[in-house]
């Protein structure tokens, strides 16, 4: 395994630190390593995603998953955090994602607009807030205004942050589309750069090479270039995002290789509650058996 | 009856709780069930909408039938509040509409613009602030900024927030409409994630599926559209809205079946005032009838 | 004559009240009813409407001449307010207005930007603020903005808000036109339901029927469309305007027919001003004898 | 000579009053004219125009031309101010020209972007501040609206404000362009109704008729057409620009005309510091010297 | 050599003059030049810049680097200060780059937008702000406003400020480019006229003439073309940047160049960095060799 960065060596703040190491030394394996169940999809998508596992629309029965499977944290918006998290609150920590949108409107240059403010989070008895950061959209000049105000409102309040970095627009779409090697190591390096705590990335995929960069342009194992992608976030914590659901196998092969290169962790949604309950916590275990293998020193 | 919501789970603080308890439960059959009487087709359509019944012009006539029609509360603008709701403030709850426009420009991707604040509703005596959200408009980056000051607000004075929820723009066009299934039950949803407290919707039209995601293409009766619906607002309190006028006996069947699937409530404009003073006495209290079978438990 | 709404009916706060009663009852006939003498023409179309009679392009002859002919109130910007208003102060009441522009760029779909505040006009003595709506334009989203705001500084300073409700763009030019019936009568609506004291719009015309919705198709006669109008701004104070210079009777047959519909007063500039001296206050004294016939009850 | 408006007339606070009194009355003739030096060309137009005499380069250089040369005032963006104006500080008033641009991008519908605040011209000891309005942009909006925050600083901190007032854009340029009289005509009226308490005009071209409005066809003398300039800025000082440099007579004899219309003075930058030192020095003094004929009574 | 402004001749404040002598004085070779690494290519270029010598990927390595190599200081963006600062605090200069972007979407009509505060630099030490500005972008005037903000906030804290001042945008792309001399020379006056202390600039290349003003056509050597870039900088203290990687021979002749002209020092990273340690440290000294030939007086 690559080395991972500690807590003492990020630069962060009482409360950060406070908060993080709650996230990773008290919950789910409490060694150093996370598994988040994010659930926006009903903003993001719409109630379309829970068709295929209709308890999966009830946010007290995703929360309950997280608290039953083991999971370092669950990540919603201010309604559902304000209408269900009180039934479990600091049982399993929380990530107030601040911002969102729906998927009705064309998002070929998007910007996620902010619903709530790290005093939300503050408030709900949060342990961190979430900022989808869309990576190269030409909406960039406004994404990285209200970031900034995230970013120093979290700072003040000791808050950690972390950043869903998703490269999106026209123009990565002709560079190898949102999920290249390119792309996704330059999503790790902006988070890592405009000061993220911890970045979500989508694993990278370095076959796709239409348009990228000369540097790019070669024979990359999936190992080398997530080891890559870790070493662009630097001493940014990373999880790697399950995405879309897929496979069982390969999906485990993605989370190994990620923590081999050094990731603190997963977040993986869809592909766990898009199921029957019991196969859900049967693949989250899965997952976690993973992380086991990757403790902090 | 599919369960309902009670005031006690949705994480309300004080304010919100003793003003939605004074709508529910003070006013109305207080059973803990709604109906409202919208009037702020004045500024979305202009005068027009009163030629078919010349005294619903007047704010003073409207608010009157309010009261003696039995309802839970009366939807205005600022204007008519400020002049009109003193003459029998107390009598029926307000509820002050945040925001509104004209239809004289082009409405094809739509922003309703804040015109008051939740200060001149808790200055007005209100018991919640009502707010438009344009679901889907390409102005929803705008539209989601504002409504997010409009819910701090709300949250900091304890006044209970009604959006009302509603599909619009180009892109909801292309896919079944701004009233079909998948419209209604995204725009349900999304009031939810924001933390409305309570939702306004129309009543669902699964029938309309051009373009809609496959999730929604099959054979779906009112009912089970509605009850989706329902669910999709999860512990956000749901109002089904009558829109624009049409046969009563269609319409006593959609708040029958909106009341079978959980919701609280109608809201219900010129379907009531378009028509004669007794006339309008009269369908209001078919509507009412019907609130009276499902009963807070 | 319809009934007028008085001063104890419209919600008015006690600095609203004493200044609108100044205006009402202290100057010009102090019968309830009013005329102001509008000066803001220098900037909206330049100096070329001073051209009919040189004189008019002195601020000060206007103020003098409003003094000299018995007006309720002179309507002008800050700068000629500042420099100005200052020799004649407390003698004829003063109408800040607070937004304006040129006319050299395109008036398509317009807005009128602030150029002063509700501040400006207490610091100055002034007893009610001015400002332009463009209703229907496409900018109305700006426009209610910062509209909001004025309407707001206003309340907390107790001063009055005259709203200059002027139906344009592009949208209403497809619809009858800016002073079709189907126009004036939307724009004294949202007058009223956004909060104005006072409305001014310009004489509706019933004829102009091209586009407009299928309730303005019809026999109108100008006195029925008047009434309408009056009666859409409710308990909104209303004024009617001027507009461009036009023959002197039908200018009085429309002052008239305002006055017996409900209005509570007339606001006439280039009608008045643009001609020699002893010929505007010939004229100012005919305007002020219909208004002497209207008393307030 | 036209009578010229008093110190005492234009409704000055005393911080307004004893700074302009200051540039007017205790620098160059010290009898109530005066003649500015503008040094902003190295921002609006870039180093090119020094290349005429390479010493202009230097803003020492100027600063000191402004002293040897008997001005009033020199008209300086935030940065020459900062770092050159210690030196003379107190010696020759100064404008702190507060917006400004780069003539790099098209100008065609222009804004002149704030670079600065009236409070760093209180820091610095100004006796005035700039700025550029461009009247007819369809910018003007925005312009409007920097302008009144500016406006209001200089109000509450007794600072002269000069207003730059400068016809431009697509829409001006169809009609007669932006030295017709009636470009000039309109701008300084604008400035006047906007609240300046100095404007700045180019010097009108009443032959330019091309699409003026019907009022500015017609035989005018250019004595005429300043004259009514001049009267429409009323109680606003007015200040005639030299533009860019044309020969000298022709020069003089528009500031001979200016001045007997009833200008305050005279803002010449290119034509004095484009040539040779003491060429400079013999131009102001021509300058000066019909300055010297229109003292205030 | 031409004379250099002195640290007691721009108009400094305390706090800036303590913190320009800190770098200048105490740091590299204390002889009043300086040598600055810049790190900010992560954002602005992505992790590809670090493919020809991987350590470079790790901003430990680079600040090690700048220590050991001799630099003045090291600019980095917030993420990275914040993470890495720390280990070498107080050792080497930082300077807090305080916007950037990624060159993702089109950068055609460029803006960098803020990501960090001067607070921010406060709170880590810096002894600098950088800031991009984008001169005749047709971004400008929402550049002009947020570098306005940047300014006051350094003005306040007493924090130098370093402009990034690079030429850019469709317009400039037909005025012989963003290297010219007439862009260059430009863009150098423009940092200065808008109040920075320090400003970068790009080494002018006088043969780019297509489309350039005729005042910059002519046979210009670079000598004379980077001493008038100099001048136009006047008593803003100038670093000529490094730009992409070139041969070293004419890197050195461009840096001794510019140090003859009268400039304070140099800004250069992928030439440094973008090459093996050692060779790194060897191309550095060659730089530092050529600075100790022009110490201030």
């Amino acid at each position: 395994m690559k080395s991972r960065p500690g807590l003492d060596q990020l630069g962060l703040s009482a409360g950060k630190k406070a908060r993080l190491h709650r996230i990773l030394y008290r919950h789910g394996l409490g060694n150093g390593t996370a598994i988040f169940l994010p659930y926006d999809q009903g903003l993001e998508h719409g109630p379309r995603d829970f068709f295929a596992n209709a308890p999966a629309s009830d946010p007290k029965y995703i929360i309950k998953l997280a608290l039953e499977g083991g999971f370092n944290g669950i990540a919603i918006q201010i309604g559902l955090a304000e209408k269900f998290y009180w039934d479990y609150a600091g049982e399993v920590p929380l990530v107030l994602k601040l911002n969102g949108k729906t998927d009705i409107p064309s998002t070929i240059d998007p910007l996620s607009p902010v619903n709530a403010s790290v005093e939300d989070a503050v408030r709900l008895g949060a342990d961190a807030v979430g900022y989808t950061l869309y990576v190269g959209s030409p909406a960039q000049e406004h994404d990285f205004g209200q970031y900034l105000r995230v970013r120093e409102d979290a700072r003040r309040l000791g808050m950690p942050l972390i950043v869903w970095s998703y490269p999106r627009g026209t123009a990565i779409d002709g560079k190898g589309g949102k999920d290249s090697f390119y792309a996704v190591d330059y999503a790790a390096r902006t988070a890592s750069e405009l000061g993220a705590d911890v970045v979500k990335v989508n694993f990278p995929h370095p076959e796709k090479q239409a348009g990228v960069p000369e540097e790019y342009v070669g024979e990359f194992s999936s190992q080398m270039a997530i080891d890559a992608v870790v070493r662009s976030a630097n001493r940014t914590l990373l999880l790697v995002s399950g995405g879309e659901r897929a496979g069982d196998a390969a999906m485990l092969e993605k989370a190994r290789e990620s923590m081999e290169a050094g990731a603190t962790g997963l977040i993986f949604g869809r592909n766990v509650w898009q199921r029957e309950h019991e196969e859900s916590l049967r693949f989250a275990s899965q997952l976690i058996e993973i992380l086991a293998k990757y403790p902090a020193p």
